[in-house]
């Protein structure tokens, strides 16, 4: 057994042995392939694998990286992606069987990027219903299970669940997911992969289903900071298809990774983030200080009184909810009883919005953004927990509409935050609980600075042996 | 007395003078602060004159100007300002005597790029209260008087009425407007001026009070379009302080005026713009087709039915009403009956408005907008009439809130239309009707395509005479 078999492996790693001759893209497909059908049964991660395809995708890969035209770092790597992204010709399900006949009629701008860059889509992976909720449940496809316990059906974190499985479980190096309200960062948190939240109007959505078109965005799940970076910068860019994306309105170069965090300021954030928190979780976080300022950053603590403004600004989460309302109202006056209960209950909360307060919030915002960017001037990036809580058994987060709720708080409350200050960020590894699951180091950065945020991740990376370890899954049928 | 006096020339041929030494800013501001006095009293168009800053702004030009530091064409300029719009130390009214302490912290940013040109500000304009309606009526600041009947207090259009009076009149020859259905437009029209509505983005809104954050623009009202493209040039581009200009994220060269027409594809846009129009009023305007195909332009007929959609999907203009309701809410609740009842009335339709009926209006028009753009593919430029009337005596709109409406609709029909669907528009002085009130074409173009309808404007201009006639005023007591 080798100490880092290949489904374990970051896309680092793999494109090295692709582009040396070494590894044969058709290989590394089928070898992930196997392994998803080994372990899908237990874990859940993928709601549709694309087989044939994906081998006709790595074959086209193999011969032209052997022809010498190589596309790049991600020619020939597979991946997966969240079902809630259109692929032309199949259903776009979004986690719901109401959805069944929802036939993309063209693949969404990042899948055609991803292709362009050479990727290769293994198959789609489950969701919340409507990537409405931070745990990471799904009554109607069943919840991904967390692979990082053998002994109890642990939650996988949401929305983008079965993204951040296949990419721990190792069934996939990278799978991309989508946050509104932490739906990346979360699965990464919980899983314990790296995540990469991306700026409003960075990464097209264009044929991505919409939760909330002013809070949606895009994103990576990956072994390695690298590995975010390069799906990042094959995925941004102005795309006339979706009016946000104008506002970036520029290609940047590949973020400059390895610069380190020398004279970088990087801050606490002392107001909200740490309420609460979990001893573990905190300490953990807490400690990722000590890294950082070993490599010559300086590390403070600040207030941040914007974050309990966020929180004010989002009251109930009305404006998701109300968008994601006049989104879904007819199929949620038709098929209330169909949708999974614990989105529609949210779901509902839009119904009764005014435009006045809609309106109002998302003003409020508008100002309140102008205010924090003051009030980090004199910061690079902030440090926080992902979640509030580690991965909980299933069980006991699913025993009522209470408890849930009570739970979803705990895993969006840091995240959602970033949302509403349309902040970037990365999930990253950052230690385990005593019963082995895993724990996320947030690192916020401002808005476009995605450039920041990858490089004070690398640093971190570079210096911790976290992102090294792996799930034990004989469990679950790992053959290994 | 001269055949074109001091105040009635254009921007263009003052410019020439002030530069050639001939005139002095100081005696062009002197006189037109002297007839702002003989004939406010009758008109109305001002509310506020500013002499003595603007004598010192005037010799400040002079002394920059003879020192040979010209700003360009429109320093030493005198203009009105739409008193929506912020400067320091002022009171923004918004033609609301509930806003005398509303007092401005800071200059509006067009304020100050009109500064940062060298132009003279005269003093601040009235307008329909809050800027909400096409007819320029005002119950509280009264109604400026339409400078073109000596017999009946006609109609000066809205809702920046007293900057089209204050053009008309020759009491400044650049006002500056704001246009979220036709506010630019309509004075333009009834007056006999140019008006220039931006595309939202083009021109930042900062420091200028709002009516609706979603389709607020800000154009000039000129007496030539070579004066309404000096001015617009001066204004445009990205600014920090407006999210919106971020689109836009370029300046662009000044539009090339004289490159003439030969060969674009004028079209009259025939669904909706047509329909119920006064004869007189479609007869002026279907005459220009006449005079652009004599100077080279293919002019056909396209039925355009994105007019209709946008009809459609601006029901009793409810977006509008939502988004001002949700800015004047407390407002409303606590002085409803302190607001110009025309005003009142509109706003709080948009009490009742939910946030999904609001939602779906606004991202139903991102589709309208692309399907737009496809259907104009083959078409520069659209000519409809910018209203449906010519300006109407006071009396007769003002004697129901049902009249009123009534002709409210027929003012800013056509208008709105380009607002829902992000056009740019000019309105330009196109014939007189037998009671020799002012017709206005609408030249609409595709949304950031100013360049063309001035372009096209020019041409226009250049072949006619209208914008040569001015009205008889020697009833409001001009001396001449």
């Amino acid at each position: 057994m080798n100490e880092n078999p290949l489904h374990y492996q970051t896309i680092g790693e793999l494109s090295r042995q692709i582009h040396s001759g070494e590894l044969s893209p058709v290989r590394l497909t089928e070898h992930l392939l196997d392994r998803i059908e080994a372990l899908n049964g237990g874990l859940n991660a993928f709601c549709l694998v694309m087989r044939e395809r994906a081998l006709a995708e790595a074959k086209a890969a193999e011969m032209a990286i052997d022809a010498g035209s190589s596309l790049g770092p991600l020619h020939g790597i597979p991946y997966a992606l969240k079902d809630l992204c259109d692929v032309k010709g199949y259903a776009t399900k979004a986690g719901s069987p109401l959805m069944v006949d929802n036939i993309a009629a063209e693949d969404a701008t990042i899948v055609r990027r991803l292709a362009r860059a050479g990727m290769i889509l293994l198959g789609k992976t489950n969701l919340v219903q409507f990537a409405y909720g931070g745990v990471g449940i799904n009554h109607h496809d069943g919840t991904p299970r967390n692979p990082w316990n053998g002994e109890t059906h642990c939650v996988p974190g949401g929305s983008s669940s079965g993204s951040g499985v296949s990419v721990a479980a190792g069934m996939a190096p990278m799978a991309i997911g989508t946050d509104t309200g932490g739906s990346v960062r979360i699965p990464a948190a919980l899983n314990g992969t790296v995540g990469l939240k991306t700026t409003v109007g960075r990464v097209s959505t264009a044929g991505v289903f919409p939760l909330s078109f002013s809070l949606d965005s895009i994103g990576p799940l990956t072994r390695s900071v690298q590995d975010a970076a390069w799906t990042y910068h094959a995925m941004h860019g102005p795309d006339p298809r979706d009016a946000l994306t104008a506002q970036a309105a520029r290609h940047d170069p590949m973020p400059a990774l390895h610069a380190g965090v020398r004279g970088l300021r990087l801050a606490f954030a002392e107001t909200v983030f740490f309420d609460g928190v979990d001893e573990e979780v905190a300490a953990a976080v807490r400690a990722c200080g000590r890294i950082f300022e070993e490599q010559g950053a300086r590390v403070l603590s600040i207030p941040f009184a914007e974050a309990e403004e966020a929180q004010a600004l989002n009251p109930r989460g009305l404006v998701i909810a109300a968008e994601a309302y006049a989104f879904h109202q007819e199929r949620m006056e038709r098929d209330f009883d169909r949708i999974d209960p614990i989105v529609a209950h949210r779901m509902k909360a839009g119904a009764s919005v005014t435009a006045g307060e809609y309106i109002r919030l998302i003003r409020s915002w508008e100002g309140l953004r102008g205010r924090m960017l003051e009030s980090l001037r004199d910061v690079d990036a902030l440090l926080v927990p992902v979640t509030m809580i580690p991965a909980a058994p299933l069980d006991e987060i699913d025993r009522s509409i209470e408890s849930y709720s009570e739970h979803n708080l705990k895993y969006l409350r840091n995240t959602a935050i970033g949302n509403i200050l349309n902040l970037c960020g990365l999930s990253l590894p950052c230690g385990f609980t005593a019963k082995g699951m895993p724990i996320g180091l947030m690192i916020y950065g401002k808005p476009w600075q995605e450039d920041v945020v990858l490089r004070v991740g690398q640093a971190y990376e570079q210096a911790t042996d976290w992102h090294k370890r792996h799930p034990e899954l004989t469990w679950a049928g790992d053959p290994e």
